[in-house]
């Protein structure tokens, strides 16, 4: 119940890979698996209702498989953490059917700040960096 | 059919609001219109599947309506362009129920790239700050 | 003694034109000056010692004069306020005998945060845009 | 003469560590080496005339270090390359005395554009995070 993480995974989760219980990560098929250490690993497939009429996949859902795995690291400390702000550079377009990965790493931490790189890529090859800066809240409510 | 804004509104829209005809503006509710002169107003209801079990919604959800109103604004003069980049910046939390508008302004311009600051809020209260990079590629396939 | 200002502005400035009068700004002969309501305006000339072999301004010595409005902007409120990040985009180059403007302004502040916005130009052509990040610490010491 | 690294270090410079030759490398007192493969390492002391009034070194200070560090890294190739954009997060204070260093990496590269981090530290102790975009302008006059 006091768990941070179940802001993040579902109630009941028990093996290493699982699917994200939020509203936005069921509504974007985004599975999330916490690593450990300021570390976690999200997947994503392409679908059609993510891409345009060239069937290049929005920037955005990128950024929402990235903020994922961002948001179940910097919250693998066990202390309640919430995105401040981020930064994504697209590197390459993403097209339908991709399995997208993102892999994300605290970079360092500071008082009640973190900074996490996060590396979206398409078997190997890069298709956005993204830099998430976190910080925890006071009080949470 | 050559007309850069096809990647971003249906065909045979006529009145100055309409809904983004792709996937993702589709799957997310994304309303947007082209204010002309490098501006655009997106709009978006925050539903139960875009929020956590706080019924917070996720910063990707926000990020996404700011997307939109940039990727619309940045394609408003004419010349097919993309997003190179983004950064933004959580101000205060968005919840269900929530009627979000995103105001994307150009603020400025050099060669084939531009800076565009887009301001989501709900009932004139600051959501987001986000700012994005584009760029008009060379050749589109 | 206690006023935040003190820490960039001189005491006894009387006009409106004052040379900042910290180590940093002396060095790179920059003038700053607070127009209130989180605005500010700083100048300064490039320098010889301040290009590369092509007479290029360094990006650094741009951010420098960007950094300096956004400094005296966000704690022209009253409350000392520091820098906890920055964002920098370059447009144009700056040459040696340019004379450069930094006009900041407020975009906007939540809780103890601020976002300002940073207009860096030369007679009117955009050299760089800058977005810093505020912070005023709970204790300073 | 045609060589890109000239823009960036000494002619004639024989040994590992160097001076950077350029003016503002010099108003600042910065040494870097280039490491190869895209990676470089610069060194800075501050001095009193970095600081404000508290001692504190400028932001814009760090930044001219993290800045060098990219500035080598990303013409370590071969190929003239400048800087498009640089975020920096400010982690903690630096002050008179402290011997800083900044290390660049390379993150990604992709086409003419590339991403490095940059960490700028104090014995160990991180001091800032700077993320720097490079990109290798067509012709160079």
């Amino acid at each position: 119940m006091d768990d941070p993480l179940d802001t993040l995974l579902p109630a009941g989760a028990a093996g290493p890979e699982m699917r994200w219980a939020d509203g936005a990560g069921r509504l974007l098929g985004i599975t999330v698996r916490e690593l450990g250490d300021g570390r976690a690993l999200a997947t994503m497939l392409v679908r059609p209702d993510m891409v345009n009429q060239h069937g290049v996949a929005h920037g955005a859902m990128v950024f929402a498989l990235a903020d994922s795995a961002f948001a179940c690291a910097c919250n693998s400390r066990g202390i309640l953490t919430v995105a401040a702000g981020a930064d994504i550079t697209f590197v390459t377009a993403a097209h339908v059917g991709d399995r997208l990965v993102a892999k994300a790493t605290e970079r360092t931490s500071f008082g009640r700040h973190g900074i996490y790189d996060v590396t979206v890529s398409r078997e190997g090859t890069v298709v956005a960096e993204f830099r998430g800066r976190s910080t925890a809240p006071r009080r949470w409510g």
